[in-house]
């Protein structure tokens, strides 16, 4: 990776995305520094570029969840075998996928754990223990942890064995207010990824067949990728008394009777990196979002004659200090690279903006910046940058995400027969709106023929407005990560 | 947790430190509802009030972690047998206390993995990928994660089979970086603890005998419980080259050698909220520095007839407005307890200070604080509170730095020879400073005699200046946690 030839063809051999798309992620990740592979079967390393966005989502998230009320917690990563196996159809769904822990030092233990695929069981034993009244409720939790799930088939954050991710579990007195909840956090989950990922959602209830295994009800948020295959990018359950039943969950009401509690859980996870990737990422690699991107500006000094150095430097010094606080700026003042194979090299990182400074720019106190997305210069003099540039990034997340909600409409088909659906699927992707009635067997019927599965029933009908003429509600289907 | 007699008993029931103070301890710990047990052999559950501290602190010690040049990043929780297997003393040192996993779903793995007890080894291997030049160092990560030592003998906070961390790994084109590395981060945990923990420590190098399994080095900061017993509050080991070695790190030098890197390792755990607990706290229960005190200033309103509560309310409505953005306030106004049964359960959970706002404090524009480690009050008037409050505060940290210094000092000893530091030890704890040369037979003769054990030999000696006699360092010896 230190080798300037190598690392300059490593840029410039980048897959189109047209070619490949699948190989284009890989290689995007791999070259951007983003994430590798590990020597564990299915498991990444998330490095430091790529765990820097993570960083930025943790905190824009984090802040919605306690905005809304939620403290966070942290739960054991093991879960005793009988605490998972309590509610059928949680572990029916889990335990063909989870990895367990069957020695601790050199002893083989009486009962196995499994490491949790989710923490429904173990919160769900302690919520027992810890509400008593009506006046213990809600219980409002978030758990920022790592989970695994032991996946066939994987690949860098869309499905490794491992991964990371936020999970809420609440409980409450009434079935309403845990509806409520549900929808509360479906909306925290839309708001975050659309304004700080810049990623247009659809979001609504799934299908009995495709909700969560152990939930009365499962909501999600869907998005649509460059190669038109659909992605999950947060799920909201409602838990109904499934879990409070079986793990004993009660309450004293303020009559004084024992009532079981109603559960919530939802959650976001590191695959988010991956739909961030796959949304705006061009043939030249990543674009990011200013809101989530560890450098939203990049200063690449420029000269050629020793004199111009001490001039540049001072001037990007004083640029650098101009912008402490407002814009998280990256100086590139590596010597053995040039100025245009760190263009590369920062277009293929996603950078929103550059700030190129050279012996010109500099007797005209101004910076050329440049924008990742359009590409589109604009000499912005010193003493406007601080203001400027906080507007221009802002251009950018607005634009950014006006040019995937236009892909994402563009793909976005409607119809209003089975047949219709699989004629479309024989020859395209995106997503499909039919008028729907819950119906499993059709439902498998659709995704045997056409691999495409029901994303979700969107809460929205207004879009799909006509299509459905007997008041049934529109679902959309796509093929799906 | 919810009929108030039980509950105002459950406060008034707290052992004393000095008859008990084990259980004194374990019972803070639950009645304030920082942790519980879990249902996991030597697990614990972070409840929110104990979490929202381990937040403060984790940012508190980020911040410092990255001003001084470290990214995060994530590695694998899983480790395969035979990585760790590979650097002798560190899998000598781990091998016996961690969890293995041995089955993915239904099959049995071909090697197994085991859950980290830290990541010296899965690092090791990509830094082994990753770094090919000088140009690539230093590499200065930092990883914040979950952690499992499969240990005998648990207690909540100090010692669980899992516990949250933050482990950094540096790698080096010389010893000397690596070494002033070390020192560097020795030194962030010791400002990180004195400044937002309030808790004074010693630091210095271990002995031979107490370093950590495959280090060159390990220097640690060590502080005093009210109990008399030491704690480890952070360490950083010189990894030298043996983790290079076997794992092949190297990098081609500026005269194009193959050289192996140097390299560090540093970490500090959940189990400092033992420390803060077992430091500050007294018979009332725990004092909370303000830095990472989730609730800084609990407001309580007062008023026996209903006409009074308008007031009372409208009051507190402007102060908690007031102090918006500056101070991390929650106003108690729960129906079911009394203004006494809370100030009884905030004092228990260590809230800095109280502001009590009745009829009278209305009428006269003020506010009653009450410091909780002093219990002084003083009447504060509305307008002057978003001034006077930080600075109260600020008073309150210093205050319980103070006091804990003062503690730790008094219960310093000085001694010239091994017969009076058993003689010591017979009838006292504290510590116990002694010249020392590094013999690891007396050593282990003390640990079998005392049950004490070299802490740390204190980089700063002037303390202990005059104590030796032949040049020989003061090496501090306690028994501890």
């Amino acid at each position: 990776m230190s080798d300037t030839q190598a690392q300059k063809q490593f840029v410039e051999d980048l897959t189109d995305q047209s070619d490949d798309f699948s190989r284009w992620y890989t290689e995007v990740i791999r070259k951007s520094q983003l994430a590798d592979y590990a020597p564990v079967r299915g498991c990444m390393v998330i490095r430091p570029y790529g765990y820097a966005i993570w960083e930025h989502m943790q905190s824009l998230l984090d802040r919605r969840i306690k905005a809304t009320g939620h403290q966070n917690a942290y739960f054991p990563l093991l879960i005793p075998e009988s605490l998972l196996a309590l509610e059928a159809e949680h572990v029916e769904g889990f335990a063909p996928e989870v990895a367990w822990v069957t020695h601790g030092g050199k002893e083989k233990l009486e009962e196995r754990y499994c490491v949790r695929p989710t923490s429904e069981a173990i919160i769900g034993h302690m919520y027992s223990r810890w509400i008593e009244s009506y006046r213990d409720l809600p219980v409002l939790i978030n758990q920022w942890c790592n989970v695994m799930r032991w996946e066939k088939v994987t690949r860098l954050f869309l499905r490794t064995a491992e991964f990371l991710w936020q999970e809420g579990h609440t409980a409450h007195a009434t079935g309403e207010e845990a509806q409520e909840e549900v929808l509360r956090m479906l909306e925290v989950y839309r708001d975050f990824v659309e304004t700080e990922l810049a990623i247009p959602v659809y979001a609504g209830p799934k299908s009995e067949m495709e909700k969560f295994a152990g939930a009365d009800m499962t909501y999600a948020i869907e998005a649509l990728m460059r190669d038109g295959k659909a992605l999950q990018a947060g799920t909201s359950h409602n838990l109904g008394q499934h879990f409070a039943k079986v793990f004993d969950i009660t309450f004293q009401d303020e009559q004084g009777r024992r009532q079981y509690v109603y559960q919530t859980s939802w959650g976001l996870t590191t695959r988010m990196i991956g739909a961030l990737i796959m949304t705006h990422g061009d043939d030249q690699g990543l674009k990011l979002p200013p809101h989530v991107a560890p450098i939203q500006a990049v200063v690449v000094p420029i000269w050629r004659k020793p004199e111009e150095r001490a001039a540049v430097t001072e001037f990007v010094n004083r640029l650098r200090h101009s912008l402490e606080g407002r814009v998280r700026v990256w100086v590139d003042d590596r010597d053995q690279y040039t100025p245009g194979w760190k263009y590369n090299e920062h277009e293929l990182r996603g950078v929103p903006v550059r700030l190129e400074v050279g012996p010109r720019d500099v007797a005209q106190g101004a910076v050329m910046s440049v924008r990742r997305d359009t590409r589109a210069k604009e000499s912005i003099r010193l003493e406007h940058l601080p203001e400027r540039l906080p507007v221009l990034l802002e251009d950018i997340q607005r634009a950014l995400f006006q040019a995937a909600l236009e892909f994402r409409d563009q793909n976005t088909s409607r119809v209003t027969s089975v047949a219709e659906l699989e004629a479309h699927f024989a020859e395209r992707r995106g997503f499909v709106a039919l008028p729907w009635k819950d119906d499993a067997d059709a439902e498998t019927a659709i995704k045997q023929k056409t691999g495409a599965t029901l994303r979700c029933i969107p809460l929205d009908q207004k879009p799909f407005s006509g299509l459905s003429k007997d008041g049934a509600p529109v679902a959309l289907f796509a093929r799906a990560y």
